[in-house]
């Protein structure tokens, strides 16, 4: 094999851990011996435990000396929860690191690569850089700015509503883009809907796929007004999370929520990014936001979004009240819209799918 | 050759007169003597004009003889405004000939080959049939239902709005977008847009292409009230079409449109099917539809649309009260949604482009 293919079953090893890991990133690794037989893999499993080039090693033992190892990101030089990879590298007799791509925090990176080379290792940087990189795009996200990544969601018909007028929106999208959005709740770390659309819709906003795991659930209410019986009190309480702008609660809403964030900018009205870092303190970095579209156009407004997953779903429901993906913006020119850079095109079934980034977000 | 790279030679001579030759369709020719030589070629031009396989004839001259011909559509065998192709081709003393599809005239259908056939003609059909379908899909639905091929386009974007909330529209979709709604311009006899559509954005309507063709221009007015200075009043006067409800018009209208459709039904309100059979009448068997929501959701409700053209434009303007593509369906339920099926996705510049099928149309 070579160095891409090992790198990709490196970053396969990763992607196991995607939504297991934060606030750390997910990494892989894979150690060849001189003769390039594969004599280790690991991969991080959770923050708090052993990173990936550990693991990699702990299989590979004595077999690892002389060897090469691939890493999906530059092994860490200082000590966290756990010692720098590079001292257990190089004692392990290592010789050469291929490595994807540098650590993103600007105080350490290329710093681990720096150790290595000065230990007498040949290190080889930019195999897959970019799957690297957006595998850890949200990590990315938070390294550089201290804020969770942000996405928002939305499924719409090919006329661009979101629901009928008279708010039914069961369903939009196919069953192929429902599941591909039960994977993406397996990958965020949380789930955020506006109370408008936690009202109306009443969801359950958990991962209903094999071996998923519950991201958080938040909700955003100003007021902090929410009726009783909600669907999501019935679930774990720890993961339900509330922001709002309101320091008096109904009983039944302190009681439901594991978590209550409350950041006031004026009358009931919430400043999200100051409760963005709070959600960053709780190990949160990464959130699907799923509408509505005022919670939509409050974020992009304060340029807190970083992704878009559109699916768009080949039905016609027509009508001029029926709701739109997007609140008021505020845009009066079309030259002033907001670019959106798309990522991927797709198709899931019958329905077509856009995944893209907004610029400054 | 082989008979799909001849087949695809003949549709490609047919393409050249898309939007010339209605109410016939388009078709194209090739012979190839014994050895496989091309010895003619030819295509239909315009209606009351050789038909392809005799322009082919022509000029093969005697080269014809003992050769095959490669016909789009299968050869006329009654007399129009031109004697049976099906005689010309005997006479020509042509021994194979390879149809793409038959003529969907029920009446017809399949006569031509019978006659050739009978002549001790072999005859294989079904070579490249699809594209030679969809090719001439605006001919065929006028031959089976005597009405238009009727397409609606619209540019949104991937918030699903054709327009911010004060109206401003230019521009929606990229110039690789643009460029390619000039292209169907050329090959549609027609397009239409509803009067409010042609008040506010004051378009011309025309076909901005080399060698392109302006399209007949047809606006739906139930009152007849349009203002005077308008853009279209500048072109070509017979080639304005105005179908509306109202009999009494202001001078400026009437002088302003070389035909009036008059087909009331009810107050200001217009019989979009009779006027459409009208049309037809006229020799415009094709309709691409501009807008605006109103219209387009009419002809959905009157099922009379065939087809869309939708160009989504990679940016975000937001807005409850920003207009969508479509207006007021009366549909309440998500699951009674009108579906659209997807015919080609794809890419013009950073716009993503659907084509797709009204069923019943």
């Amino acid at each position: 094999m070579n160095d891409q293919q090992l790198m990709k079953r490196a970053l396969k090893l990763a992607k196991r851990a995607l939504g297991r890991t934060s606030p750390n990133p997910v990494v892989g690794a894979v150690i060849v011996d001189k003769d390039g037989n594969i004599v280790g893999e690991g991969y991080h499993k959770k923050a708090g435990l052993p990173h990936a080039e550990r693991e990699a090693l702990k299989v590979a033992g004595e077999k690892a000396r002389g060897g090469t190892m691939y890493v999906t990101l530059e092994p860490c030089c200082h000590y966290g929860r756990t010692p720098p990879c590079t001292d257990a590298i190089i004692a392990a007799g290592i010789k050469k690191v291929v490595v994807a791509v540098r650590d993103p925090n600007p105080k350490v990176s290329g710093k681990g690569i720096e150790i290595l080379r000065n230990a007498g290792i040949e290190v080889v940087e930019g195999v897959l850089a970019e799957e690297a990189f957006y595998l850890n795009e949200k990590f990315f996200k938070f390294i550089k700015t201290g804020l969770p990544f942000i996405s928002l969601k939305w499924a719409m018909t090919v006329d661009g509503k979101i629901a009928t007028e008279t708010y039914d929106s069961r369903w939009v999208s196919g069953e192929k883009s429902r599941s591909f959005v039960h994977r993406l709740r397996n990958e965020y770390d949380a789930v955020l809907v506006g109370a408008k659309t936690l009202i109306i819709d009443n969801p359950l906003l958990t991962c209903r796929i094999p071996q998923g795991r519950n991201p958080y659930r938040i909700v955003l209410s100003g007021s902090g007004n929410l009726p009783e019986g909600l669907n999501i009190f019935q679930l774990e309480k720890e993961k339900n999370i509330l922001i709002t702008a309101s320091k008096k609660l109904p009983k039944h809403v302190s009681n439901g929520f594991g978590h209550i964030i409350t950041t006031p900018l004026g009358e009931n009205r919430i400043n999200i990014k100051e409760a963005f870092l709070e959600l960053s303190r709780l190990g949160i970095i990464s959130i699907l936001v799923e509408g509505g579209a005022v919670v939509h156009a409050s974020l992009l407004q304060n340029r807190l979004a970083d992704k878009a997953y559109i699916f768009i779903a080949p039905k016609i429901v027509g009508g001029k009240n029926a709701p739109g993906p997007i609140g008021d913006l505020k845009i009066s020119l079309m030259k002033d819209a907001l670019p959106l850079a798309i990522h991927k095109l797709r198709r899931f079934g019958e329905d077509v799918f856009i995944e893209g980034y907004f610029s400054g977000g």
